[in-house]
């Protein structure tokens, strides 16, 4: 399955700057991480049970939120993209 | 069309925050902002097509960077969600 991951959270503190950290590794074990806080994951329904458990452990649930939008096959390597290079390539496809 | 648009700025300088707020006022005519930086937007391919110019015009091209992925009909209704409840509802059709 494909799925784009979007974490929301403060990281003007440094309890919020950490959890960002640990959900990128969360995230970047199974996928690419396109913008600071948005993630593009390829991964198999059970790596998404697993990953996304990780993630419910690493979140503040009162404070921070996290989107998973399912997409199409495709449909992450056809996003278009405006401004500054995306800092990791992503022209090649989702295969691991 | 249905797209999600995702912005990467520096909201810690008082330029990034402003740029932020402007791509949000473009993005929020055509759909609704779910994260600080997410929007689910709703619109004809003219609209993207005026939205895109818009956006382009705000944002600083050096620094800042946009990911808009097209999804299917219904998929951001779908989205899933942990943690803090999205700040605007969700839950009805994106019709206009």
């Amino acid at each position: 399955m494909e799925l784009l991951v979007t974490y929301d959270v403060d990281t003007t503190t440094p309890d919020g700057a950490r959890r960002l950290r640990r959900v990128a590794k969360v995230c970047e074990a199974y996928g690419l991480r396109v913008q600071k806080s948005v993630f593009e994951i390829v991964c198999s329904d059970v790596d998404w049970m697993i990953m996304k458990k990780r993630l419910l452990d690493v979140i503040d649930g009162d404070q921070d939120s996290i989107r998973v939008y399912q997409m199409n096959a495709g449909a992450l390597g056809r996003a278009q993209h405006l401004g500054r290079s995306p800092e990791a390539p992503h022209g090649a496809p989702l295969i691991y």
